[in-house]
């Protein structure tokens, strides 16, 4: 860190950043970018949903106010199934929240096993892979099952595939991975062709090893489309057809917390799973899913409408790496991804010294997603990363609070060397 | 059955409802009257949530589209904790359905354990109370889960308590009871004050024994209202707060596939399970949460609304009942309940002549609720019970349906005798 600097440039600059930090602090700001939000003008581009209704019939004439339909609106199906590549038959739709469809998968291995298998609550041990840094969400549902979190690192083409090969090979109690394979939480990393061909193909000890592929944000680039191998058909060509769960959702591209989320799988596996979710409920809000079909009518509408949020995340996400790479390039006290689409952005600082830096910011009044957060049980190894959100603060705000992040990152070093 | 009549009016008579079947079965009918399904009229009267929505900010100035608030919308929950007497910080709010709601509590218990409890999933067995006849989909999350059902008698004032005290008083395995208390689907039964009572005071040897209480049909009244006694209070007052989760929804109020479902339990129960939700979900629909909030504005405006179901549903079971009287009273042939509210009326036939019923009636092309249904496994031990669904059919359609199914009544009866 600092090469070059003398001691005196060294003194001088922390009482810089000093100063800095104590005018940041004198101005009582309240600047929240903990977590991946879509901001107002995003949520906007979508209420035309709710602008005139006339009526609730689906295409097929079905009113969909009433009961019915478990696996959801077909028009809705037909959607998903463009977006994720899959045949509308591979579809199951619930309501808004996709975490909620994969927390269900693993409550349904849990309790009554996937497919022919045992469930898992009738076992000693389960474990899970968790590549990281990841997301927070994923692992918490891991850890409420009881589950032991392993950790895997992450690379720039996805998990470090030598060390989860060998980790399924042997050991029956390793049950599943968590993937976010495009524009990964919170890395923006997308999983390489041969990342997701080993997936599909290697041997795992464990029969029913579970894939949840969260594909959060297949249609969230900023620039060009950036292309991801299709798994189902990967993991039916290895054999493997009933390995991999996909989820999506329309949370960042209509309403966060008031869209429409789906889940694909294998036939026999939405067969399995439909039969079960038949007995936990009746249907999910297809009032909801008509108004999303109407709205988006197909998936070009879908893309037409995603370059609508890329204009709108791209100037902050931009701006956040432009903002870093003013303050601290050469320094060595940080590095940070760049990612292609998604909401978030991975950033590394000298280890040791992260949860330092988001004190420190909270201090200033930044509020940023909890350091450890990103790893399994909320302890990153070597607390050197932290999560990025630019998605949700008006565009003056976020270029505030990155600039007050990277004087935290100063002094934390500074004092650090000091 | 049939007293004082000759051998001669018998067949006479007989004939006489084959003749009248043959024209029926002629007619190419296909008239459904198997589920509690709302009619169209009556969810028109819900339309207006949707037209002229203007803004999404709640009351408190919150972004119902965006991310948050996993127990639901501030001013829903005071409408439900108006309608279910008890406090706004006792109530959680969900998506659409509220038999979602039982499930997750009942896999909660199974995968995490009620309160300090252990995991049900952990013990050998665990067996359920099924008041019969009861609601088929109660008694299917039970049996998903593994459990062993058992049958209770229902009674005209609740489940038949001499025996449900006997049961859990010895058996630690014995976890809980399903309830529909108010217009018990599908007899109609109120559970009278006594009945209440005993629930809330009785002793279990299980420490973690649940009451789902379904208050499905809470305001759901033809005539007057009719007063049931508040469970939670009496929990509280027996020293057994954490016994009993209550649940209600607006399915059969606003839209019986898009409406709001929430869940009622002791403070501590509600920390705990607010604990797990927030690791199963982010939120519920909190747009939906909001129209139904603005629509119904309080607990005055549902009663007012549903004073306009009450005379679209009012008639048609009067209908119903006034024809099985006409057709079958002092025959001996069938017995039936008048609800004061709800959506079912319970029918008992001659023993061992339910099934027959169902069948003739189908095909006649009406559709009824499975006999067997309303008990555990779909196992009616005697044969006897149809519940019937007057709520969907058009006024014109039923009081046709209803004619069909008491010819089928006399029919099978009548083949019994001969």
């Amino acid at each position: 860190m600092y090469e070059g600097f003398t001691t005196e440039q060294l003194i001088e600059r922390k009482q810089a950043m000093e100063a800095r930090f104590a005018q940041y602090k004198a101005q009582n700001l309240k600047l929240d970018m903990s977590r991946g939000k879509p901001s107002k003008e995003q949520l906007d581009l979508s209420n035309g949903m709710y602008t005139q209704v006339t009526d609730f019939k689906s295409e097929d004439g079905v009113d969909c106010r009433n009961y019915g339909m478990p696996d959801g609106l077909p028009e809705m199906k037909r959607i998903f199934a463009q977006m994720l590549d899959v045949a509308s038959d591979q579809i199951i739709i619930g309501d808004s929240s996709s975490l909620n469809l994969m927390y269900d998968t693993v409550a349904r291995a849990y309790n009554h096993g996937l497919l022919s298998a045992k469930p898992w609550s009738r076992l000693e041990k389960v474990k899970f892979l968790c590549p990281s840094p990841g997301y927070d969400r994923h692992f918490a549902i891991s850890q409420l099952f009881g589950m032991e979190l392993i950790t895997v690192p992450m690379m720039d083409d996805g998990p470090d595939m030598d060390l989860v090969e060998a980790l399924v090979r042997n050991d029956e109690a390793v049950k599943g991975i968590w993937c976010v394979p495009k524009y990964s939480n919170p890395t923006g990393a997308i999983y390489s062709d041969a990342v997701v061909k080993r997936l599909a193909q290697m041997k795992t000890k464990a029969e029913d090893f579970l894939i949840i592929w969260d594909n959060a944000y297949s249609v969230h680039q900023f620039y060009e489309e950036n292309p991801l191998l299709n798994i189902m058909e990967e993991c039916e060509k290895a054999g493997n057809p009933n390995r991999v769960f996909i989820f999506a959702s329309t949370a960042k591209i209509s309403f966060a917390g008031a869209g429409v989320a789906a889940m694909a799988a294998s036939r026999d596996n939405i067969r399995h799973t439909l039969s079960q979710i038949s007995i936990q409920t009746i249907n999910p809000n297809k009032v909801n899913h008509l108004l999303h079909a109407r709205f988006f009518k197909d998936y070009d509408g879908i893309k037409a409408h995603m370059k609508k949020h890329a204009q709108i995340l791209r100037p902050k996400f931009e701006a956040v790496i432009a903002i870093l790479k003013k303050n601290l390039e050469g320094l060595n006290v940080a590095e940070w991804t760049s990612p292609r689409g998604g909401y978030f952005i991975s950033l590394d600082v000298t280890a040791g010294c992260a949860k330092k830096v988001v004190a420190k910011a909270k201090e200033a009044g930044v509020t940023l997603t909890g350091a450890g957060a990103t790893y399994p049980y909320g302890i990153d190894p070597q607390d050197r990363n932290i999560r990025l959100a630019p998605s949700f603060p008006p565009l003056n705000e976020l270029i505030q609070a990155i600039e007050i992040v990277c004087t935290c990152i100063e002094l934390v070093a500074l004092e650090k060397i000091q």
